[in-house]
């Protein structure tokens, strides 16, 4: 019979992954939904391939455009719209799982509708816990959900960590890759355009995950989702730069062992895991791994001087509450404003640091949903703000 | 109470390690018995310090010293003797762990005693299940005793392994320093002296294993090992050259994800981890790591041509039968001789080789225990004679 998947973020670079995967695994899973912004060039052949029950388009500008191709083709499927069709999407009975692959804090409403509606869920979307994980993980907890990190480095933690009780943990070592600007001295960093931000090294992925690779608020976010994912204090994650993005996480034990993930950098893998969990399927997509192509794993500590984003999201991590919602929201404007050249790749941090100070005195430490959504609104509001001024002293310059 | 452990081999490497993690762990583990060849100035302080209810010398040559001192102290235990002493001791129903850490194909028998016996067996001696896997691992399987791999790189498979559905095993990989003389060609090869092989990179350890890692032996031994204790054919497994000896060994799994066992180069470390089977005890005496000091690991395929030694352990292991047992004999004999100065670095895999070519005839492909004593008792006279041949030809040059 198969599982049957509800894709929400089809059409971008996890959603494609996660098809690719189906597609190679034919009778174990079935698409019982595809959801996208509003990209109907993407959606259309996916559609044809996979025949799902439903689709969902974020964006409603692109609905009749939808409908007219649905119908030239003679294709029949059901059709959800805006967010409440994402969330309509995420809560489907009509499937066993759900894949979060949509970018940005609005995944954070979908995953709870997925949660709280009891299925599997395969997170992709780090925002989601960045900004709402008190609320997620309670409501996973409740429900006996398994949330299932599709991440790269969460799911190699999530794999090492399986069958090691809590107390013989001593901590999680997260790895980063340090981005294309690894090496570069702030007056380097001053003058980076948008299209060296987005040649990460090791993976392809999508702009907005790019250009937080090259900040390494990435890596900042994926400390929080980690802190919710396995329930860590701060003080038990440790980041470390391996430029070769092989390692893709490690574990250190009460006896000084440190277990590590590695592989090639190819979402499918943990895509695959996460979908066929607690079964591993063969991934013969990939090739097999050859020591002799990655001869020499080297690790760094991370300039926190040249990329202050890392520490400013453990800072707002430590004070927690709606400050990661406040600070990931300004992150996701100004890397925005940054793609569109409205500021500069320094500009970014600048941004964020200066939406969670404004955030400081609206801080809301124990946060409803509401709050949460509250926190991210305003944060956006001021961000906006701030780019604006950044954008404009640019030009004066 | 605490474990009751009789350590064989106490003076050796392993022995003094296995000690020190004792005393490091007071109320967890007692000594129940000390074995040694007949080193007594290293025995009496360790008969003073853990109080064993017997110990026991390979060698009788060396009891009537040890009674002076004995009595000297006004010290009493009690004392056994000789091949059959090693045997008594290591199934002492006193105890309920063995440790079998001495050198060479001599640890067979006590191995045996001790599975036979029913209690827990730490092995370090990699020879037992060299010369006697088959007749080891069966009665392992009878009893349901539990044979806990001591050298580093099968502690780390064994825990990289646990919990992990065979049918899900691509292949496991065994790391190799590479040893003292991994760059060198056969030219410089032929010149090297024991002083050279006796300072291994990485690891702290005894002469004839120390001499093993410089020729490679010690991984094909460590190959055939893991052969037996992992149930795996010899096309699963692979050895890479990994010269920092930071990663211990590794596994892939069917979905292409490589788990690696890393840290520090500390006995210690492996020996805690099976003395507290199937807890984890924290092992404080060794310095957490720090990847600033592990900043770059490198990866190597083996050099065959100049280290013949493994090819020629696979080999064996391939053959099967008493091969492996007339292989290890042969090697065994060299590696003494040349220690001793008889013949060169270069004669050990000439001898292994000869060895292993005049056993091809006298094979038995299912042996018993007697006939593996008798391959091996007459590969040893064959490599002596071999050796003598050797050192003539090497003197009249």
């Amino acid at each position: 019979m198969g599982k049957n998947v509800v894709v929400i973020g089809s059409t971008g670079s996890i959603g494609r992954s996660t098809l690719d995967v189906i597609r190679n695994n034919p009778g174990r899973f079935n698409v019982s939904g595809l959801c996208c912004f509003g990209n109907i060039d993407a959606l259309i052949p996916q559609i044809e391939e996979f025949s799902p029950g439903f689709v969902s388009l974020f964006s409603d500008e692109f609905l009749d455009r939808l409908k007219y191709e649905l119908r030239r083709r003679k294709l029949q499927v059901k059709i959800f719209c805006g967010e409440k069709g994402n969330i309509k999407a995420a809560s489907s009975r009509s499937s066993d799982i759900a894949v979060i692959a949509v970018v940005g804090g609005i995944g954070l409403e979908p995953t709870l509708a997925a949660v709280s509606s009891g299925k599997s869920v395969c997170l992709a979307n780090k925002e989601a816990l960045v900004c709402g994980g008190s609320i997620v993980m309670a409501r996973a907890k409740k429900r006996g959900v398994r949330i299932l990190p599709i991440d790269s480095e969460h799911s190699a933690i999530f794999q090492l960590l399986e069958n090691v009780p809590r107390e013989k943990l001593k901590r999680i070592i997260i790895t980063a890759s340090g981005g294309p600007f690894r090496n570069f001295d702030s007056k380097a960093l001053a003058g980076v355009g948008v299209k060296e931000a987005l040649m990460h090294p090791n993976w392809s992925m999508g702009a907005k995950i790019t250009v937080d690779s090259a900040t390494l608020m990435n890596k900042g976010l994926e400390v929080i989702e980690a802190m919710w994912l396995f329930d860590l204090p701060l003080e038990m994650i440790d980041v470390v730069v391996h430029p070769q993005s092989v390692i893709h996480s490690m574990v250190e034990l009460s006896d000084g062992a440190v277990l590590a993930h590695m592989g090639r950098a190819d979402m499918r893998i943990p895509i695959s895991f996460a979908l066929s969990y607690p079964d591993r399927l063969p991934v013969d997509c990939v090739e097999p791994f050859d020591f002799r192509k990655f001869s020499r794993l080297t690790f760094e500590t991370p300039d926190h001087e040249n990329f202050p984003s890392l520490g400013y999201a453990c800072r707002a991590a430590k004070i927690g509450g709606t400050m990661p919602a406040a600070m990931n929201a300004a992150n996701e404007v100004a890397v925005n404003k940054f793609l569109t050249g409205e500021i500069k790749f320094v500009d970014i941090p600048r941004v964020v640091l200066k939406a969670m100070r404004a955030h400081e005195k609206r801080l809301v430490a124990s946060p409803a949903l509401d709050d949460i959504i509250a926190a991210d609104s305003a944060s956006r509001a001021l961000a906006e703000t701030i780019c604006r001024k950044l954008g404009k002293a640019d030009k004066s310059v």
